[in-house]
């Protein structure tokens, strides 16, 4: 498994409860894919969206993103991190 | 203290050993700013970094990269943000 951070553009004023429904809705079936998204964060000024998961595929992270209507802009394996 | 993701691009190719020592950088000074980065991750195939980040202001982060010779290309606050 690697992690990969996908970014979602346009998204200008999403609020919180608006990020916390598409991520729920992204965790009831990433199980289907052997996605597990970890974290996401949003910046609703520049309409920016950054979603960390482990995954077997840059493939199977959008596929679950498009089946929940908010397919990804760039999905990158990042396969270097550092704390 | 809001949190930020900062973005690098034109990293093509960039080593484990890299990402650590840019970042070891980083948090050698971050204090200085009243920075705090929590972790970083790297796609070495497009060349694009990310880093995550406790800070008073987006200008307080790219302080901190331009000292330790990285400037990043984007700095967004991400104040929403969930797991």
């Amino acid at each position: 498994m690697t992690q990969y951070m996908d970014v979602h553009h346009g998204m200008r004023g999403i609020t919180e409860e608006q990020l916390r429904q598409a991520h729920t809705a992204d965790l009831a079936i990433q199980q289907e894919e052997g996605v597990h998204f970890q974290q996401a964060w949003a910046d609703p000024e520049s309409g920016t969206v950054y979603c960390l998961s482990e995954a077997p595929s840059a493939e199977a992270v959008q596929r679950i993103h498009e089946r929940t209507g908010h397919k990804a802009d760039e999905v990158h394996a990042v396969p270097l991190s550092v704390r």
